[in-house]
């Protein structure tokens, strides 16, 4: 079926960037989750639903976070960070959002598959996570033509959705071995009116 | 216009509620929010707009204020407090959730139109706030016969929810005065990123 | 107590709007809602709460009808229009996405307290709903003086806010008149699923 | 990096339930999502983000879709589905809702891990997603001793909901193969409000 070819194509690109992550640029990005009074976290569309998965499991950790745009945010300050999740970079909303935080003090992390884009020249830490490239999309598109397909396997912004969310769910587990926490802990936390 | 009826009918239910406010009631929910760790709101609906729309000032207050529903909501403690709000005090899902928090040792404020209801029975605390009632329903059917009207003017929970809503601001109001809280201080703590 | 004259207050600001609307405008505003495609509706923080509370009843009424934000919220087009909810007309957000609708040829409607802000001035249609004005602050500042109060009674947006959700249940009392909907038509919308 | 062996740990779970997917199932899932007047989402915590995101995507491809729980969300009907994902298939929040659902005569398709459990039972159709299993569990276990690690890499319910994810972004695939739906056709319905 094409879905194992798309399930496929986004496993690759999972391997691929875990295989060429940046040990202390992740390093650097722990150090600042773990040293803010609070991390801010947006994103938009899809990438605001990774944002929130990750914020979840932040405050199972008792690390102190909020969600742009819900209820109980208050004011960011300059013990903060902001955590920006944008493929392109170039989401305006997110780049408003980041100045204003910026002003306030705040440190800001970009999550991005465009280090040079407007979020991640502002940010004080690039985190680059590989989306969709040209190269990628030639080869797929040769090997779909070859299989008489033409449509994409992963559309608009999938591949990098998927593979922020998995990288940010391996900071969790990197997260829980520094902190000495365990799943126990986790789930003391976990939300029990739902 | 009919529109100016059904504001008039909204604002009556509103000063018809305030007049018949019981102040020891109100003091004692004061104290339960004061004195809470967290306050753990939700309702379903439009009850569940209004519970967030309080959510936010309470915020703004410096009381320590979960949604229910919400990403970064935690588990609920014997040192919280749930404040449901339902018209009808029978919603399902709120009365399963009260449970959960009830057997976990956090007091219930009930916020409903009767009293007497699941919710009401279960709660700590009753706050009981008006919302159609039948002898309301006969007096606007004639009114609205005698138009020639037969439409409701504040279909569905519309009165026990904006009364709801404005109750809370005026709980807001008299949290202020006795927390000798400014507009400025609520200035300051309100969200910058949006 | 404080929270009596803090509804007293409310319930002052909103009986002077309804005093003060303006029939052609409002029979504008009724026409647009009714011809759209789908009308998208937005507003930030509290706003952002009226216009989802707008927004339910809508579909109850079957009125086609989208909240910027919400997961399912497709493009806007020239048969849409944008309800835009802001008391001051300046947020930046709202007037960006203004802007963006407007290219797309879809109609702007904006409900704010400031109808020459940047959004009064791009919008098709203006509904001046009065929150808080300076003459209002002085009037309440002497009156809270001779009490001896000095805190706001309905601080930051609240007047505006509660003003504008009870003028929109207004104006779906009036829908229903207008398109011969009852309660029970509206209760057969409503989600049962929660 | 402890990161890296958490990812490993997902691709390999997302890799073995593409391996294991049952093709007649899938197909009648298809049919079913494609054959509903309105297909209703819905999951809690990070599954209702998973819910969401495979939400966006089917109206990109002009399916009728509502997440339940969001603010325009109508009453569901006999010629509706819903899509309930549940790790547990026990959340009793789903249960009751998918109980009322199926009340009204519409199609429930369970994802979840444990097709014997409630949800499942009750269910039109099962898809089975594979989340952590105890022989996985103790695998894991035994290699993390080894290591000198006593952590879980992939805590909660991490496994089940990645991996949902990843799979649900393999049926939009398929779903655009099948409808003959290209990534223009997704852009021109993606949001431009934000």
């Amino acid at each position: 079926m094409i879905l194992n070819d798309a399930i496929q194509e986004i496993v690759d690109n999972v391997s691929a960037v875990s295989a060429e992550l940046d040990q202390e640029n992740v390093e650097e990005m722990l150090k600042v989750l773990r040293s803010s009074d609070n991390v801010f976290l947006m994103g938009q569309g899809r990438s605001g639903l990774v944002a929130k998965a990750f914020a979840m499991r932040l405050m199972h950790l008792e690390i102190g976070v909020y969600v742009v745009g819900e209820t109980i945010t208050p004011a960011i300050g300059n013990k903060d960070s902001l955590l920006a999740i944008s493929g392109s970079g170039e989401t305006s909303y997110i780049i408003t959002t980041a100045q204003t935080a910026k002003k306030r003090g705040a440190r800001i992390i970009a999550v991005t598959s465009y280090p040079d884009s407007t979020l991640g020249k502002m940010a004080d830490l690039v985190v680059h996570i590989k989306g969709r490239t040209k190269i990628d999309s030639e080869k797929n598109y040769i090997k779909r033509q070859i299989n008489g397909r033409h449509q994409s396997l992963s559309p608009l912004g999938t591949l990098f959705e998927v593979t922020t969310l998995i990288f940010l769910d391996g900071v969790i587990a990197q997260l829980m071995a520094d902190m000495g926490k365990t799943e126990l802990d986790l789930k003391q936390r976990h939300t029990v009116l739902e």
